[in-house]
């Protein structure tokens, strides 16, 4: 049942020299090093046991630790480490199995499942719309993971609710669910005059996403409430921008890595607040692992103003050209929204916008609201993956 | 004193064949593509005139913009565009120069200062802030630029103030100064039982960022308002990150570059309100100038655990490196803070910690609150380039 380090060494020699076997350890054919396997101790002195935050410093040992005997019995692995006073650590296997690196890095393991939230997202453009018509939750009758769980592979839902409450009651189940964290808001968008924002126009609005261009701020997700619409025209669209993004890059693999490549300069100014925003970025970002994981596009903020002269032209058929495909209606789910209808769309993926309207044949006000992001796959990932630290 | 087209065509002929005058219009010796002049014309159809917003869209253009005619004035250039119907814009030749792209596209022009705000920064360690000793400014008497100068030039400043309605009015004046952006909000820290964070236990706290490191929001400036502070030990220390980086860049090149490419995990559990919170970054982040724009560290928070086998020793080094750097007394500015007295700390360059504290010898509360760098930046901003919108 239970083998010591002498057996396991003994073990181990015909697949390692004596040398590697100061420096790792195989359990089930995943190898760990000692070194991660000390940074890694579970124990409450290392990691401290309501907050889950590691106390133990590894940059603190003078040497790489090494391992005075390892027990490997069914279901853990007991390793006494060579330090002054003895530490010990204990792994339980399948807690090992679930952190292996040995391999499986970088492939789809725990941590892609916990961070990318890539396999769940359906790519989709106006055909698949089409054929897939997305239904309305009505927020008092539906399962609220039901709308969660189309927003997490459409990045968009439409739902049905009776007023700001309901609203306010929504995103509170979201976030911020920290006090400290501060007050949700709600704004109204119509069109005013002398307008310091394109939205407070009749104007047509292209593809874009909210704030995140030119501010240094979080994920969003973005709540557009209806709550009159008598104007002619504005009617809504919205554009799954990573499908988007998917088709140029193989229609156009050069266009597409000169937009991954290149920052441009977004920027805002606030005359109102005396705030004048301002921020490069790339307007189409990876993940580690290649893929899209996010679109910054808005045209009334887009400025290429620090390209050298010789890459602006490229870069003008590149931004034109993707500019046009987002524009393309064959991407756009374009319908007219409702009063007591509301759009929560993932704003780094799902563009939205609107057809001109005439201002002067009736009130069309959305109510607009934020949570960020990352309450929302927080609160996700705390629901499916708490028994990695609750239960131990 | 004016010119035409065909006068400037004749004059440029010297300089550029017929082809490439189709193209592009030199003033001054500087470069402009005709695309991006129709692209960024400021006349109020093409630039919303309140909110200074893009209207144009460069995009829906068939073909690539050109001039019907060129007139070249004293101090304005007025350029009639081959439209339908025709459309003329006119540059400012000042506004040309500070946009001018041609030579001087990624040195030191408008958009590094108004974006990077490199320049301004002195970077420093303990020697430096034992000849230089920074001054303590008394918000209710000291100048407030005097202060967010030092934010600015050294990443952090203390504060002398009364109370917390004295840091409340004080934070208002930065932001959010748009209502619908939320409340402020301020959070006690002390020691308690059953702590979900470390900063709620009398440990020492090693060198780190607040937050940046494993959520996707926003930079922040952050406060430390001494409440009280009766406890044995618990001395508040203050870090440059950006002059550890620098030296580091320098002494070990290669860790440097391995810190700048290799995404680790950061991740914070919070039972209370039910996140998992988890990001991949980099701990080292450079501008697009190659310069340290960032550092994301907090051990506690920190694990490699998506690293292949064979890099994962390799990545230790590295991590340890760094991080025992951070550590290095030389570099600490160290000191107890007083009841009063606040800290504020540019929170992606300037980290914190403080000592072990033991929680039996008396209370020791710091009152915590934030708000977003980018409020920071884009008041100074406007404050600096207000001129470039509001006069025209």
């Amino acid at each position: 049942m239970s083998q010591t380090a002498s057996d396991l060494n003994k073990k181990k020699t015909s697949d390692h020299n004596s040398k590697d076997n100061e420096r790792w350890l195989t359990i089930n054919g995943k190898r760990f090093h000692y070194i991660w396997l000390r940074d890694n101790c579970i124990c409450p002195a290392c990691r401290h046991p309501t907050s889950f935050q590691k106390i133990n410093d590894i940059s603190t040992f003078s040497s790489i630790p090494k391992p005075l005997s390892v027990v490997i019995e069914e279901d853990q692995v007991i390793i006494t480490w060579q330090e002054e006073p003895i530490h010990q650590s204990i792994f339980p296997i399948a807690w090992l199995m679930d952190y292996a690196y040995d391999q499986d890095a970088g492939t789809n393991n725990l941590h892609q499942k916990l961070e990318l939230h890539k396999k769940q997202e359906i790519l989709w453009d106006r055909a698949w719309i089409e054929t897939n018509l997305p239904r309305k939750y009505d927020i008092n009758t539906d399962d609220f993971d039901a709308w969660t769980e189309q927003i997490l592979t459409l990045g968009f839902a439409i739902l049905k609710i009776n007023n700001h409450q309901d609203l306010e009651n929504l995103i509170s189940k979201i976030g911020p669910r920290d006090p400290f964290e501060g007050e949700r808001v709600l704004f109204p968008v119509k069109s005013v005059p002398g307008a310091t924002d394109l939205s407070e126009t009749g104007y047509a609005l292209d593809p874009h996403g909210d704030y995140e261009t030119y501010k240094f701020g979080p994920h969003l997700l973005q709540f557009l409430y209806c709550v009159e619409n008598r104007a002619t025209g504005g009617e809504s669209f919205l554009i799954d921008a990573f499908k988007v993004a998917k088709d140029f890059r193989q229609n156009h693999p050069s266009y597409f890595n000169l937009l991954v490549k290149t920052p441009i300069q977004f920027q805002q100014i606030y005359t109102d607040w005396q705030y004048y925003y301002r921020r490069s970025r790339q307007i189409i970002e990876l993940d580690r692992k290649e893929q899209v994981r996010a679109i910054y596009f808005g045209h009334s903020h887009a400025y290429n103003w620090d390209l050298s002269f010789e890459q602006m032209e490229e870069y003008y058929e590149a931004y034109c050209a993707f500019s046009c495909a987002l524009k393309d209606p064959s991407y756009h789910y374009c319908f007219r929204l409702e009063p007591g209808e509301c759009i929560a769309v993932q704003n780094f993926r799902v563009l939205h916008g609107r057809n001109a309207f005439d201002a002067n044949s009736g009130v069309r006000q959305l109510d607009v609201s934020y949570t960020r992001w990352d309450y929302f796959i927080a609160r996700e990932n705390f629901k499916l993956f708490q028994t990695l630290y609750l239960n131990d």
